[in-house]
């Protein structure tokens, strides 16, 4: 059996934690043979490859990034894509093709195998933890992981200055990593793109805390807003306001905080580090059980499915399920959060 | 309502967490005062105290060990035992008590609760993650962490000398520690308490590593054994080989590989630095999680239950079935791992 | 004896450790009491004291931050402010005074003991390394790590995206953070505030360097400019432009590449979380000794005197030479490092 | 010009660092090739070589260990080494021999320089510190910071439960990471090779340390030994005793103290992690800039020299002299530590 091996969408550390376990069993246990496509959907379809075998995923364990490379390349929107994957798949020999990645990647596995019969099976991957089928996504721990210690740093300015830190974290549509970010670093306020905020009540969360004892950290996600779209920008956009869309929403909060409160305030912006560097132990397992089982479900010829954590163990779900709902943080747990904000 | 703590049993990185948990939830959602009975279960016993208010919880969410002191004392075994607790809970109008341990100290909890109504609920703590009603007990996850990174390091040296290294890790019983850090570190050979191993096994994998590759990394939990007992001790127990006792099955390995192999070899022991230092960012949303629904139960008067993490979820279980069981690792799950051994 | 003890100025890793070696050696060795004052020169010139003893040391060495507090305080600027000094000291029958903090905490220390007799002693502290009298200050080493360690993740990204990373580091006047961390993390750029850049140039390195191999990390200290001014402004400053004060140059820099050379640019502005949180090993040992040879000068009566790292060893200078001249990164060394641009 | 580089002895991060270095400022500089040999003095010895040029050091700065291989072969005790060595030069058409290592790596350059004409640069390497001509050497800060962070997650457990806890450094000849790391990490004693410690004033310590507050913490130097010999053993040496000599001085230290004080006791021995893993941003540094500098003495043909920190500056010293003594720890240092004992 073949079986080709892609990554798609944004680095996400673990993503290499999984191929290593999809070839070493594979190898291994069912003596499969493996191809690497290159960046993405982007190899199947121009027929990009790489060799992929056992010492190609010696010591990539604990590296960060993807040896195949990555892409947003999708097939479906190119004329011709389906055809051209079909044919390079055909050309390579490939007898099932394991597609690692988010929303997008999968979207693409789920169409191809439920329409187009291509034998996918899926991995899920996502930073900012949002795919409903799943417990956890890998990648996501080891940003949570980043942001608190950063939070944590920030904590010694807040016990010795009169100032405002604010600290941007990653999450477009899902606050969960501000959220679990902000829980572990102990912040004293956490917004997310789920709620809308109220300026007026951020200052007085900010004027509160400063009455009790130290300067507030705040953590807010990438893709929080304000109530009043207006406050943002005149014309209900951010985008269309050059500073704020360059700097976002960190530091148009912190210089909101200032001309309300008088307070001085201050952002950290932790961008790109939150993906970068070596999984945490937790991603690396995660990722390593995530390519086992999917090596199983190729063997099994299960195909039209993805792995999934479901407490502790790994299941596998429909691909076309796993990817039809954003997975966001529900308001009663956002709600648990907010006795420690102020 | 009047709400006393305690925490028992051995350090655990994420006490501190739940302490301030329940203390701020408590006081500012239920109006709720708190009592801090010092050094486990002899807190209620000798009448010991420590006041417990939002000041005394202030900063304490990143510090490991336990503000309130633990011990190993049980009042069960004690003469009058059980009427001194009570006697003490009365005279500090103690409404509720919140214990935070492991097998032992819930087992208490469970026993005062079931046969002597005194109103307890329970936090599950245990560094090894062997407590069945929870996915994971908070610990864990730091104490995996640092056995992994300690792992990556090893990898250097593996990497450019011939030398068998050997790293004993926490375990007595179970082998979830050596097991999760074995595999998110790429050890070569794992050896929990739940499987006897065979050295001549051991010593095949380190021979046929060293002709693939580098030099084999060994994780072994503390409490693994040999197969043959009288490998280690002419009398059938370790404890009675003075050095063996002290040393640990870590160097008892290492020098049976040396004189197997002929291969130089070294071990290092984590020891207690597993359980200190501060929790990693998953144990300080569990740990606050856990806090955060332990003092719901004891607002609903919901006694006699321990909070558990069930996937996403934090649920109630019954304390007495809570500490029934020892979580081993499952044979299939370690024979999942099996495929990176060698 | 009874001495005296303030911090002033920013936050800086190691001051803990330098008030604890302060006490421990003076309270044992010298027999001598302390008296601590809160918040810098603000403690002294208004009589706020905070008790100082070996127990209040416990614990503290791995802290950041200060236990006494700080502030930019300069009583010569107060009316009145070296007599109400005195007349404190006087009150708290002080005989000794350890300043440490940085030029201009110690600028007060030079004067109040060269022209008011004061017996002052100093210990040097600036996060940015840039006072010429000693080797190193402590805080710097810790503030290097962390930016190193930002960059180490931010390898990843580059490595499998098209996107050029600019990361903005501390240091206004001097750029040893960003020479360092650069270095230490292998930046393709890095930018100091002693040299002007040329952004044509770094446009080129951009370019050049995405043909090689990866996209660029770019490292850029908070007090680095262009060379043409009016890039940045109009009216000739920075200041004068809202979105470019608020987020600082690194998101000047990342727009700026954007427009030139067509590649996507990302930002990381690592901001406080530099100085904040536990000192590095470093930090610790050389704040440590910086205390132990401080109260060595108080002892001897060697007032007017700051310690200083030279090489190895822990030697003393006189505070106003030691303040006199701003340590500036050296045009030979920042060439050194350009081998590795583009 | 044609530069051989080989690195020899132990593992120590930065060694990657220097070789980068060396390569990228020899080829972008001053138009050098490389020639990499294998595995110390055993790749010039045997002919063993690796290519080694610009593409070959890309992405190794922040990796531990050495890409070339690294061996204690000594061609100074081979029949006709330094035949061999010179004819494999030749055939390599080696202008340059640039040696990274530590006393004996360095010793045979100094030889080969000064006796044979061999032309030698050599780059000073060890994890121990105790080369005398140089400050510091790089590796020694990324093993002191580790044992830093153990040592800070012990004092966790030293904090909650009555149990000594002896922690085992690096260190056979001298005291240099027990010293800094015991400073570092606030240790209660610390045991190093230049000064036999005396058993009973260290259990005066520990039962001092327990009377006045916590557990205390042991950092002891694997090279540390009783001032009584036969304590350790009956016939004087370390050597003889079985578990002794297997399990090191750590344990036998602990054991001891169980014994004379009645206090449980528990060792934790670092090992191989203190040489593993990616450099400290400091050792990078000093990596980086001693690799510059060799190859600077390599293009001015300043051959039988060595690179060598002396406060910030890199300067050249005899190869011979450099490696003439071992640089210990000196007493009025280790007495310094001395106020924080017990």
């Amino acid at each position: 059996m073949r079986v080709g091996v892609l990554t798609g969408g944004g680095d996400c550390p673990g993503l290499n934690a999984v191929i290593r376990a999809l070839v070493r069993k594979g190898v291994q246990e069912y003596g499969h043979e493996f191809v690497g496509f290159r960046d993405g959907w982007r190899g199947p379809l121009e027929g990009h490859t790489k060799q992929l075998d056992i010492p190609a995923v010696r010591g990539i364990l604990p590296r960060g990034g993807t040896i195949l490379g990555s892409s947003r390349t999708n097939p479906l929107k190119m004329e011709d894509g389906v055809r051209k994957v079909k044919e390079n798949l055909a050309k390579h020999e490939v007898d099932a093709l394991v597609a690692i990645g988010g929303e997008d990647t999968l979207g693409v596995a789920a169409t191809l195998a439920d329409q187009y019969g291509v034998p996918c099976v899926g991995v899920p991957k996502t930073i900012d933890n949002d795919l409903s089928a799943t417990d956890y996504t890998f990648g996501f721990d080891t940003a949570v992981n980043i942001a608190t210690e950063a939070i944590d740093r920030l904590h010694t300015t807040a016990e010795s200055h009169m100032r405002v830190l604010v600290i941007e974290v990653m999450g477009r549509h899902a606050g969960w990593i501000a959220l679990h970010a902000g829980l572990a670093g102990g912040a004293n306020v956490i917004l997310i793109p789920e709620q809308r905020f109220d300026i007026d009540e951020v200052c007085g969360w900010v004027e509160s805390r400063f009455k009790v004892r130290y300067a507030p950290i705040i953590v807010v996600a990438e893709g929080a807003m304000p109530k009043d779209g207006e406050l943002v920008t005149k014309d209900g956009t951010l985008d269309s306001f050059g500073h704020v869309r360059l700097s976002g929403i960190g530091d148009w909060l912190a210089k909101e905080i200032e001309k309300r409160t008088g307070k001085e305030a201050r952002t950290t912006v932790l961008g790109h580090i939150q993906r970068g560097g070596t999984p945490s132990a937790f991603d690396r397992w995660l990722a390593t059980r995530f390519g086992l089982h999917a090596i199983d479900a190729v063997q099994d010829g299960d195909f039209g499915k993805m792995v999934a954590l479901r407490g502790t163990d790994i299941v596998r779900v429909a691909l076309g399920e796993a990817t039809a709902k954003l997975k966001t943080v529900d308001p009663a747990l956002y709600a648990e959060a907010g006795v420690f904000f102020g």
